[in-house]
């Protein structure tokens, strides 16, 4: 099992990428709206895997909802795998709860799914497809 | 800059274990007590990249306080380098935070340091040195 990446939730994403710069070098190209999710997104290889930083665009983002009840910081981890409907239909079966029924597209062009952070002890896990 | 491992806050190591088991696998040994820290560990491969898991073995650990405030959930995020005290030194001529002033013992036999969440929006980044 291979961890795609760590999402780090950001109120700025340009000021996010100036503070985590001198730590982890340049994005990965430029940033990239996803509207299923309604956030804007920049991807940094850290050793092969990647941090995910994560700008609301709209105040009914789930993630402007996390920064509001939590403020900044890591809000989810994503977990290569096969299949994202497989994956989902573990967790189910396991009798965890699910964010996502079925997979839907994410950043980068892949398929994605969430279970839901009580599935995995307050964790926010996400399923991300190949490559 | 590599991503050398992302520690996951949790009550219980064996209940965490057998959670995430069916999705991250095994750990790489038997937890380990981090004195230092008043923790005891777990650490489980997950592509080149690790989860570790922290259970708290004193009301007085950090992470028990983490639990107590947020609950379970990512803790910090540890990066490669190659001196944690180099690391440190620069988070502070960048103007940021410290909760550690100088590498100290960390799990597995690394020196580690700690700088405080306010240095990188909001999460808690550990440097660990080698190999």
């Amino acid at each position: 099992m291979q961890l795609d990446h760590v999402g780090i939730a950001v109120p700025d994403l340009t000021a996010a990428l100036a503070a985590w710069g001198p730590l982890i070098g340049a994005p990965d190209g430029p940033p990239e709206v996803v509207p299923s999710n309604r956030v804007r997104v920049a991807f940094v290889d850290v050793g092969g895997t990647h941090v995910e930083l994560l700008e609301p665009t709209e105040p009914t983002s789930p993630v402007a909802r996390f920064l509001e009840s939590r403020g900044p910081g890591v809000h989810h981890l994503a977990f290569h795998v096969p299949s994202v409907d497989a994956a989902l239909a573990g967790v189910r079966e396991r009798g965890g709860r699910l964010v996502d029924e079925r997979a839907r597209p994410g950043a980068r062009g892949r398929r994605v799914g969430f279970a839901h952070p009580s599935a995995f002890g307050g964790v926010l896990v996400e399923f991300v497809e190949g490559p």
